[in-house]
């Protein structure tokens, strides 16, 4: 099984690096984990929101494949507990897919195009996080559901 | 105005007490922020569940004062949005309190007594975040949330 993450922009600060970095370290152990980062567009200061958006769709697009079950990390997606979304997961897994793409937005979320491709939007929380925070916090999450499926100390409930 | 964070055990790892340090600099430029680590109870693999929340419980009693608006983050607490955070944390400011102070508990979450001391609970998510990644998720959104209030570039809604 294969899970794949796909970002805007590299991630930035050495100790959000390093952060996401220990977390995909552990990971290793448990699933096939790749994150992806699409470089940020040039001379986006210059353009709309909007048109920013359009064209990482199309950066986002060249990664999407029929066969994967897409997920939107989104702030209006559907909100999990830690153990519900190691279920979640898990039944993907199992039954639907063998490859999973989560994807996160710029700065200024995923176009729409987009959501209307996936086939599912999660929320890591109601709040609003950074675009690069919110690949640490799924990252340890994600690490976090592999840890609870295989009954592991890691998680306290 | 005045806000404290009490949280147990010192924050382990070079690249959350970076992190923490980043939004913790840049909250000096909007309120008199602090942190306060109580260290970790010794021997407390030793100790029953029960045991050592009591035994943080009074550890974290002496830092709190019947003056401040004590708020325990925890997982069963309310939900919001980051602009409502804001606006909750504006309110409290202006027409209820001089100082607030957030409380994170151990590992193994915070004391009864202590939650019903406390004068609300917030949730930062649905999901379970280490007690140490809560500070670190804590922080971005405190700041976050002053970067709001003062209808600055930092979030993009």
């Amino acid at each position: 099984m294969k899970i794949k993450l796909i970002a805007i922009g590299k991630t930035q600060g050495d100790w959000l690096i390093n952060g996401i970095g220990d977390y995909k370290n552990r990971l290793k152990h448990y699933t096939n984990y790749e994150c992806i980062e699409i470089p940020d567009i040039k001379n986006r200061a210059n353009l709309t929101v909007d048109k920013l958006k359009e064209m990482e769709q199309v950066e986002i697009e060249k990664y999407l494949d029929k066969d994967s079950f897409i997920i939107a990390l989104d702030e209006n997606g559907k909100e999990y507990t830690s153990e519900n979304f190691s279920n979640y997961i898990e039944k993907k897994m199992t039954f639907e897919t063998k490859s999973i793409i989560f994807i996160i937005g710029g700065a200024f979320g995923i176009s729409k195009a987009i959501l209307e491709r996936c086939n599912d939007k999660i929320a890591l929380s109601k709040m609003t996080f950074s675009h690069q925070m919110v690949r640490l916090v799924f990252t340890e999450q994600l690490y976090r559901a592999f840890t609870i499926l295989k009954n592991e100390k890691y998680h306290h409930k």
